[in-house]
């Protein structure tokens, strides 16, 4: 038996989330499931890095499995994607020590959050950003990116994954890219609270339009005293880009 | 009542094509028109510039309606987009004089087709382009290109839209422009064939692979004497761009 480390991009507008799920609903993990059954894997379930919500992207997801797997591991890539719809793609397979795990022995995380900045819809930009208009002011969206950088208490922007769990997370990086017509939220962090980046960036948004204030925004950072009062940012604009580990 | 001219962009993946069909097909052309009934319209059919196929985009599509409408162009851009899914949206609309056509008033017309080169599946640009490999040599590819510009019989590469029509078209522009990771297809011309733009890519990237014979095909563009030979390239890599019209 064979240990191995894969990473798969996906499309995640039609699915509900990463998880498989009891229901049968179509989710990202049951259909990876579903292909590598198809090329012999007898396992009962695959282990990731992360578990994005519905709509939610990737392009650096990671995922373990154990199975016997004789051929060379270009095959492998090439028969799973052969049994995987065309919203999901192994972009790479590699044969890992046993104690290798995809969540416990990343070390950092990396997603970017796509904005696009128009008055009007665009059709082609829907399924991969959120539109927000008027355009807020990068001065501040930059402010708000730098005051996340840093070892803090993100309780007002998320939730634990696990009830009572800490909220204290490490970032250590986050900027925000322009791109031709929008913009792009780049972060990186040890670990990320539930919905953390969704809120972050409506937040950021809402400072940046000036419909909040960033000194409060601050405030809450050294002092997490109540929820930030936001909506939280779409599911489309976000992607899980990358998962780190130590060599 | 007041004539309109309008500039409309769509994500094909979901349509049956531009045309409205009898069966109740879910078509560009029958969205259009349930939207603008809603905001007051009562006309039978609009009139476009082109009819794009099933699986095609725009963001220059043309199209004209006679309505009467007292409040300002303005309102009727959002009145429009307020009424239509998500994947189509109106960009632009002004009155214009009464013998204005979409289609018979256009001196030209842009398209563009998106090719990405990898030889992996990448489930975030299959809906807009169409993934080559191996690469293509881009000196082969300009050479195609050059190769297309002029007034030309374009019978080997599609078909004229009434049976029997004439297959001479002039093309004003072709060039292949490089992004990360992919390449644009930028073509220019008076009008075209059904499918012409589809079967240039696809003639193209053969000859661009080695596949097909750069010789034999400027042979057929000079001395049409019978159809080529190859695929067409698939629908989602093409959008029509905009359709000009004199001032």
């Amino acid at each position: 038996m064979n240990f191995f480390k894969s990473i798969v991009a996906y499309d995640g507008t039609d699915f509900h989330g990463f998880q498989r799920q009891a229901n049968g609903l179509r989710t990202v993990q049951s259909e990876l499931e579903k292909a590598l059954r198809s090329v012999g894997w007898s396992g009962n379930s695959l282990v990731a890095a992360g578990r994005t919500d519905a709509g939610v992207h990737a392009r650096g997801q990671v995922i373990a499995f154990r199975m016997d797997w004789r051929a060379e591991d270009e095959d492998l890539i090439k028969a799973l994607n052969a049994n995987l719809p065309s919203d999901i793609a192994v972009w790479h397979v590699e044969k890992v020590v046993e104690d290798f795990h995809p969540r416990f022995s990343a070390i950092r995380r990396r997603y970017e959050y796509s904005v696009y900045l128009s008055s009007l819809r665009d059709p082609r930009k829907e399924r991969y950003s959120w539109r927000v208009w008027p355009r807020p002011e990068d001065d501040r969206l930059d402010q708000v990116a730098n005051a996340i950088v840093g070892v803090r208490d993100f309780a007002p922007f998320g939730q634990a994954p696990i009830e009572g769990g800490h909220t204290t997370r490490e970032v250590t990086l986050a900027e925000w890219e322009s791109s031709p017509g929008g913009l792009t939220f780049v972060i990186e962090a040890n670990a990320f609270l539930y919905h953390m980046v969704r809120r972050l960036v409506a937040a950021a948004i809402s400072i940046g339009q000036g419909k909040r204030e960033l000194e409060y925004f601050k405030q809450l950072l050294s002092n997490p005293s109540e929820r930030w009062q936001d909506s939280i940012a779409p599911p489309q604009g976000l992607s899980l880009e990358h998962v780190y580990y130590r060599d």
